[in-house]
């Protein structure tokens, strides 16, 4: 088993943390974004879409997604369980994940690769064709991440984790989303102390170095 | 147990189809966004941030995100099973309902919401502050929606279903997909005949018409 890896990446990062809560170790391969090796061939020959992070099985299978990958070992290794327990714990867990996600994540990303001079003709990620970047888009990005602090402010203020009384991928999600937002000049601090403060006991754990 | 729900809107139908095809009844409630009821007291009191769909369990508990809720009947009622069911197929189905989402269901959306009157300032959807319509966001999301039915075309060449051999939640995404994406005027006709023949196919389940 290998997974091709980007360590500032904010996507591979999530697998990275997942498998250090459950505790498992796989070896990776560091590919640069940035300086466009996820586009290079020996890359491209692995994973045709380009993207990181990539898990290939020891039979060549490929899963290509960061979410199926943590999934994927959840499903091998239960515990410690990350993605809830009973129906509804299991829906929330998933509500919020993807919340964190589409209000927070995609926003961000949305900012930073619509505005960053590395990825001027790669705004959507992988190897599709060019695509452009769009200034407004940038801007509509940081304005929402914006009102995305905020909810996760009161969120955070009515539970002490992201999706209840226990850790859980929605942390882990969150965790990325608050640390990939200070590429986009967004500091979880003053404004939002309920969140610096979540975000500092969750740097506590050893997984958040992963 | 009631769905807030809304006839014409993707998400509400994801959740419909998938409910169909475990074959349970929940009473719904329909929200109409076009006409911006999503956004009155009344749903905003259920909802506060006036998406649909919205499940209220009995308790008064409200889950209000799509995937969730088709997690949470999943967790309840296993059988037929729609996510997958042991780690690989989890993860592939994980995957293949992440990337129709993301490739196409995102980028018919934002062609949609950033070109249509109704949504003028709503490019962003629920219940937060103005969001202006884009136009090149318009242009993008058309742009890679193509793209995207390029993409599935390959896939179900190679593939039935789209996560594999079977009928899956990631077959729902894509139908709904491929229903939404006329809205935007694409239509997977003589350019995508194998797109074409697998939602044909689909349209005869009994659960399309959900």
């Amino acid at each position: 088993m290998k997974l091709y890896d980007m360590a500032l990446a904010p996507n591979p990062r999530r697998v990275r943390i997942f498998l250090a809560e459950k505790g498992i170790a796989v070896p990776r391969v560091e590919i640069d974004i940035q300086k466009g090796e996820n586009l290079a061939p020996a890359y491209l020959a692995v994973n045709p879409r380009g993207v990181v992070p990539t898990l290939e099985l020891d039979d060549g299978t490929i899963l290509d997604e960061s979410i199926a990958i943590c999934r994927y070992f959840e499903a091998l290794q239960p515990e410690p369980n990350l993605f809830g327990r009973d129906p509804l714990e299991i829906a929330r867990v998933e509500a919020w994940q993807r919340r964190i996600e589409f209000e927070g994540l995609f926003n961000i990303a949305a900012a930073f690769r619509n505005s960053r001079p590395a990825f001027a003709d790669r705004a959507a990620p992988g190897a599709g064709p060019p695509t452009p970047q769009i200034p407004a888009l940038a801007e509509r990005g940081l304005r929402l991440a914006l009102g995305f602090l905020d909810m996760l402010e009161r969120r955070l203020g009515e539970s002490p984790f992201v999706a209840g009384d226990r850790y859980t991928v929605a942390d882990i999600t969150a965790i990325v989303c608050i640390d990939f937002a200070r590429w986009v000049g967004l500091k979880a601090e003053e404004a939002h102390p309920t969140v610096a403060a979540w975000h500092q006991a969750m740097k506590k754990r050893p997984s958040s170095s992963a």
